[in-house]
């Protein structure tokens, strides 16, 4: 069930030699992430899109409210459950009532069914969990038919003072599943007494990916050192672009400029390594989610001479937002294969510990698209077996290995979430 | 894959009140536990043996040096190692090598099967772990092959000041996994710096099942006090008697009078309730293991005529060690059965998680005998999937909540460990 890598003749050798590194390693890796944690808080729940070029093996978006717990497998569940038992004692080892929050989407059952799991997941952890939704139209309990036949309850959240609820439901804390892309409303400013899970500055009001990468390659930096290893191969370079308007056709020069310059970088970094591949970067919003503003560039002219259909993908994202900061970051093809379509790995954690993931998966894309789009699928894979499970006499390659090293880079972006949260911290 | 319930239509209405009503308490019950480990510390490891009498579902065994990690199911592996990162975390995150110490086995390579698989879960947690041994003859680095063809190092333990380590290895934690039913070796004595774990006081030379079980049914008093149920049900009546000599046949007259008595009270309570069983009482050791020195009476007379044979297999425990205290317990029997024969579950647990657990089957024995004797042998069954996931809109009786109720009881033995080892601190 490891997907095939298609250019294991091509880059795998130094892939391979990389993951017998952070094989070696995992008693020292075990043990730094453990003094980590004692300066840093992890995020609630978080789950990161990795990519594995053969040659680098980098994070590529971190998702502090990840939406995909329904594509967890069965045996993923139990890992879930446990690893949210600890969250809870973390942080509020006396709660007993949590109001979930999640997007604001009533037909798209292929999201509310992962709600359903995670209130599920919740439940079973020991709380008493009721959902409490912002959607305006919703003013009375509305029961919601899920594909499976089940049904969710959305009940419209009430405001008390300083305290939100759901009637006759005083929850301890809240948890956001809910990206905030569209501001933070009205009815979640200024609680008091009780918890937030993640904090309202983990939302895309505030967020930046460029504050999370930055973070990222403060880890990948020190990590590195401590394995001696070249920081790139885990560490996409990226830059911003303020003030871009992509509808007044304003900041294209900016972007010009940094796809060029970042084009240049990869191909030199490419020239040494003898990599044989051709550079590309991804322009997207550095604000924002659900694979919407992004795009595929591998010259800089093709920033400089969007058409109206492309202009009008990139300037609007989620809640219908338009876009004015602009990521820049390094391409990083993928070379997995799930059924002849091209993968990327997705890893969800809870606290700090890795307890699923899953591939996602498009048979209409290439290794260097973005597959966060429409007729993407799901492949679950049995990662909770696995990632927990180095077996260092095993060839790095054998599942077990594999997932091994995914579980520790996605720990890498899940730490970087955490000093981004301390640095915008209010 | 549940173990058929023999009595169901006898004793199992009861019973299944019971678990539907720890079932309906779920959130409560989790939140109590999560408030006492605040308070309290859980063993670093524990296994419990359940007896389900369909009128009565308890405790009969506490065991703080679990021996049989090799018997968890493969789905149980990854949640032991995430509990076990858990553990380390709690209690010394600094920690980066730790030395096991296995019980002086040889040639039990089942026994020595476990020790191999708690090396590897340890070491998948993110620590470096050696074993190091208290048997005398072993003088040099000794490998021992194990049936499945694998091999594990035996290194001689070597003191150094206040510490012990093996050559070359200096470890932050000592880990037992022997009981000290010898008592403490001079070798374990006076340590400072490194921490043992469990602590030295939790081994056989100090431990007493009395004392577990007095703390076992102030825990359980408190849990049947929330949820409204008799304590009984949960809570298996003992009585001690010391200076027991079964070879010079002194203290009969004790154990006849207290056999009688708890007869008695069995007879009680079973006619209150309608229980159309015999009743019987377990005279076993007050400190030991290993299922030795264990007999089930079912008349008081029947400690009085011990023959010689009988006297010796009762007189002498693991180690040689010769019993003078003794426990005089309810007997519980059990009525599940796998394959036609009588069996009873063993749950495990890292730290304050239920990470799985297996069947002890005996084909030979009834379902009033101990089973933890020779002719035992293990059935895995898939606990760990289940144990966490409640499922409140299914049957008592179906896997999930089965275990899940088991689970709950095995925390509250594990929570008596905890009161039990605060009490006998020395």
């Amino acid at each position: 069930m490891v997907p095939q890598i298609l250019n294991a003749a091509n880059g795998g050798g130094p892939l391979l030699a990389l993951e017998r590194q952070i094989l070696d390693a995992s008693a020292e890796i075990e043990h730094w992430f453990r003094s980590q944690w004692l300066a840093h808080t992890p995020p609630f729940y978080t789950s990161v899109d990795i990519r594995n070029a053969g040659f680098k093996l980098s994070v590529v978006d971190t998702n502090l409210f990840p939406g995909g717990f329904n594509n967890l497998s069965e045996n993923a569940l139990p890992l879930t459950v446990q690893a949210m038992s600890a969250a809870v004692e973390r942080r509020c080892p006396d709660a007993r009532r949590m109001l979930l929050i999640p997007e604001n989407h009533t037909r798209n059952t292929y999201y509310l069914s992962n709600v359903a799991r995670l209130a599920g997941l919740l439940r079973q952890s020991g709380l008493e969990i009721r959902i409490g939704t912002l959607i305006p139209e919703i003013t009375s309990p509305t029961p919601i038919t899920l594909p499976d036949g089940s049904s969710l309850l959305l009940e419209p959240i009430i405001r008390s003072g300083s305290r939100i609820g759901v009637e006759g439901f005083n929850p301890c804390g809240i948890l956001l599943n809910n990206d905030l892309s569209a501001g933070v409303p009205e009815i979640l400013r200024g609680i008091e007494g009780q918890q937030m899970i993640p904090p309202l500055h983990a939302g895309w009001s505030v967020r930046r990916k460029s504050q999370h990468f930055a973070a990222y390659s403060t880890v990948v930096r020190e990590f590195s050192e401590r394995l001696q290893i070249d920081p790139w191969v885990l560490d996409p370079m990226f830059a911003t672009c303020s003030q871009v308007d992509f509808h007044a056709r304003e900041g294209e020069s900016c972007l010009a400029d940094n796809v060029s310059t970042m084009l240049e970088k990869i191909r030199i970094k490419y020239k040494e390594l003898e990599i044989k591949q051709t550079p590309f970067v991804v322009v997207k919003a550095d604000a924002g989610t659900y694979g919407m503003g992004i795009m595929t560039v591998k010259d800089a002219s093709e920033v400089m001479n969007l058409n109206r259909k492309q202009r009008n993908k990139m300037a609007v994202i989620k809640e219908g937002l338009s876009v004015s900061n602009v990521l820049i970051q390094e391409g990083v093809p993928t070379v997995e294969v799930v059924d002849d379509a091209v993968a990327e790995p997705v890893v969800y954690m809870v606290d700090r510990y890795v307890v699923g993931g899953f591939y996602r998966v498009h048979a209409e894309r290439g290794p260097d698209e973005n597959l966060n789009s429409p007729g993407m699928k799901f492949a679950p894979l049995p990662f909770d077996e696995s990632c927990l499970q180095p077996d260092g006499t095993i060839h790095p390659d054998a599942a077990p290995n594999r997932y091994y090293v995914y579980g520790v880079i996605a720990r890498l972006a899940m730490l970087a979430a955490s000093l981004e949260l301390e640095q915008t911290r209010p």
